[in-house]
This record gives C-alpha cells, sequence and structure tokens, in this order.
C-alpha cells in the first residue's frame, strides 16, 4: 500500500507495509535484529492492534484513517547522556509538518505528545537500545491522526477535524519522513543547539502558571524548559523541581 | 536441561531453556514482548550461534561447556541518567561469583569484561529498553568460559583453565543468579553509593600507569574511576578526560 518515500536520503527508502501488526515498535526491533536493516528503516501498518503509548497507555486508531509506523535509526554518534535529543528531533519533525497543515498553534507537550491548541493529534514511542555508554539503536514510534472523525479519547484530534480536509496517508508519511531526515542529519551535525532551542520554543505550556500533580500533591508552577537529563523543569515559587517522565502530569487548562 | 534455582526470590523463576538459538539477548527481548515476562525471567542456550559482543565483537564459546543466558529486568525505578549503575551491578555480580573460585585477583575491566589476572572470563552485554526519561526493560546478557579449556581468541580464559576444576553449570547459574539479584535489591534499596564503590574498587587498572589509544593517538595516563555517565576517567598529566565506549582502548600489559 505504501511506497517509499522520493524524497529523502535514507529515511524511508527501506519501507515494510503490514496490514496489521500487534505494535510496529515491537515488530520493527524484532526485524531489525534478524535482517540488520539499515538506518531509516520504516515499518508501517493500517492496524496496530496493540500499540503502546508513553506509560503503558493503549492508542486506539480506526483502521486506514491514521498514520502509525516505526523508524529505525542507529544513532551511534550519540552519548547516551544525550539521550532525550531523539525525543526532540522526532517530537520537532511531526509539529512541523502539523504545523504546515492547521491555522492553529501546535505544540509538545513533554516528554513528546504533539498538540493542536489543547488537543492531541499525534503520540511518540522511542525506544532505544543501548551498550556500554553508548546507542546500537532507536525505534521511533510515531502514531499520527490523520483522516480519523471520532474518538472515544478526550481531548484527542487528528489533522481532518481541524482543517477540515481529507489528506493523502502517502503524502505525508513522505513530508514526516522528509523532515525527520533533516532535523536528524542536524543532529549529526552537532545542532544539539538548535535542536534544543527550537523544542524549548515549541513547549506546551511554558512559562505559563498551571497545576501540576506530584507524588508530593498537586502544586502551582511554570514550566521552565527541561535539563540536560530530558526532565521537566519546573519552577514551583522560588523552588526548581525536576521530573522524570513518571513523576509528574500537568493540567491542560491554563491555571485561573 | 537447567532448572529454577532453588535460593532466589525472582531471579531465574521463570526459565526458559533453548538447546540452540543466535543470540540470547535479541530472543529474549522478542519473547518478553510477545509474552510480558515478569522481572527476573532468564533465556538460556547451550548453543549461541551468532552471540555479539561490545562493539560487535563476536563471542566463540564451545556447545555445552560455558554459561550463555540472558536476564530481563524492568528497572522502572532508575532514572535513565543512572543507567550505568546495571552495568555495574551485573558486573560486580559476576566478579564475586568467579573470585569465589579462583586465588588469582578478578577485576571488571570497563565498561563490563570479568578478567582472572589479565585474561577475560566473561563478557557482558545491556541493552536497554527506554521511554522518555524512564526505562522500561534491561536485557543483560551474560557469557562466562567455565569449562572449556582451549580459545582461539587471545587473553581469554576459563574457571576451569585457571582452576583445574571441572564445574556443574546449574550450580554455577544459580550462584551467579542469586549474586545478582542481591546487587539488583541493593540498588533498587538506593544502595548507588555502595554500588558505585564496589565498582571502583574492582576496576581494572586503577590509577595505574597505562597506554591507552584515542582517536587523538596514543597516551598514557591512569583511570581514575568512571563518572556519572559511565563515561572512563583518565588522568593524562594534568588532564582529566572522559570515554564513552568507543572512544578509548587500553592495553593490558602495565605500563614500562
Amino acid at each position: 500500500m505504501y511506497k517509499n518515500p522520493a524524497n529523502t536520503l535514507f529515511m524511508g527508502k527501506k519501507l515494510v507495509y503490514m496490514p496489521e501488526c500487534h505494535s510496529t515498535n515491537t515488530l520493527a526491533l524484532e526485524l531489525s535484529q534478524k535482517q540488520d536493516w539499515s538506518e531509516g528503516a520504516v515499518l508501517i501498518t493500517n492496524h496496530q492492534t496493540k500499540g503502546r503509548g508513553q506509560q503503558g497507555n493503549v492508542w486506539i486508531s480506526e483502521i486506514g484513517k491514521n498514520l502509525t509506523f516505526s523508524v529505525v535509526l542507529k544513532p551511534t554518534f550519540l552519548p547516551i547522556k544525550d539521550q532525550f535529543l531523539l525525543n526532540m528531533i522526532a517530537s520537532l519533525a511531526v509539529k512541523d509538518v502539523v504545523q504546515s497543515k492547521v491555522a492553529e498553534k501546535v505544540s509538545v507537550k513533554w516528554p513528546n505528545d504533539i498538540l493542536i491548541k489543547d488537543l492531541k493529534v499525534c503520540g511518540i514511542l522511542i525506544e532505544n537500545q543501548i551498550q556500554g555508554t553508548t546507542f546500537t539503536k532507536s525505534i521511533i514510534g510515531i502514531g499520527m491522526n490523520i483522516n480519523q472523525k471520532g474518538f472515544h479519547q478526550n481531548r484527542a484530534t487528528s489533522l481532518t477535524l481541524q482543517s477540515g480536509i481529507e489528506y493523502c496517508l502517502q503524502d505525508l508519511l513522505e513530508e514526516v519522513l522528509s523532515s525527520l531526515e533533516k532535523w536528524y542529519i542536524l543532529l549529526r551535525q552537532n545542532g544539539t543547539h538548535r535542536v534544543k532551542n527550537s523544542y524549548h520554543a515549541s513547549m506546551y505550556g511554558i512559562n505559563e502558571i498551571r497545576n501540576f500533580r506530584s507524588d508530593d500533591g498537586d502544586f502551582e508552577g511554570s514550566i521552565q524548559g527541561v535539563d540536560d537529563y530530558g526532565r521537566l523543569v519546573i519552577k514551583k515559587g522560588k523552588e526548581v523541581l525536576h521530573f522524570n517522565t513518571k513523576e509528574v502530569q500537568f493540567d491542560f487548562e491554563p491555571f485561573k
């Protein structure tokens, strides 16, 4: 069903389509171990039966309406201490494409959901393999809501719901792979500073007073950005707090 | 062929034996994704046909003579910035068991080979899965030379070559799993400081003047330890240098 993108150097040059699979991330990892896939290989499906989101949440998608795929990268140049840069470039790659389609503001909700205004349009799940102190492989799973018109989840949306247009999935896949290739090449060429600046500038809720929930209870604060470990940095009064993925939740609504 | 260990709480309680497989790490990852294995599950083989070592080196093992297995852990409590602690506990777990069998000094060659004097007796290959800023799964692959008497590799040895004794593989497996369980529980209970101290005290070549090779050429220096990112810290004259896994090699022979 899908063809290789015409406008990339290496991203998606190997493209495997499965009509149905449990999880594109899991299958991409298995197949890429057995067959030694080259960098940029993509596994895409029309029907992911057991997709996983951040923290084990299930991501439900109507068959054939959306883009559900995984990209295999081998960022051996990247010290693992800098691993969050992979989350950043994947988020920015999708954000740029979505922003080119809609008038509403598109942002990245830490660590890597893409929102149109306050509604989620894309989830990204990254799984890395590490040996010693370096990366061997990174699987970037992307689930983008494109032509689906109804959602079970609250606060979910799709490109078509936002713009009224029905999209060609192949064209959008090409755009996202091309955008990911651009950001990945920038990262390799030591564009770390630009990646971080762009991610911060794109962060949902940055510098706004919001409600947060941690193990220590609810509090008000404002997101300052992410630190070098990818942790969310929140200013709470005069304190500056650093949170890992499971340690904090935050409200979608602006604080009143 | 192998039975579950009697003396552990969770390590090896699920134990899958395959007479032959490509790589226990790859297969353990695949099976543990499909079947949701519990923490401490072990995959062990008598014949690993495509075993991988650090940096893609091949590890050759005579069939049925040695221990070749992978342990599945889910260190979700561990921030990924602390990931090298997993390398440390795996290395220390094996080192303790080997040291209990031989008179010669056993040490850990960074990042995680186990040496008897100057000879390698065990290689460890760790592969981690990360989501956002936290671990989801860690596969710890261990290849220990036990009863093998000849090696193609230089500087390789086995327990039997060092002690003259032939070992029961089942008994040794139990000892290693029990040791790994002990170190893992210590790590969970926030024994980070003790893990780091023990690892430093066990490091091969620490504080000795040695020859090193980096991209910038050969130099003399002395290992100071590892930093918080797991990088090797070497003092070269008055400079203190930090190296990732692929960035430095060092001689086995003391500098003369």
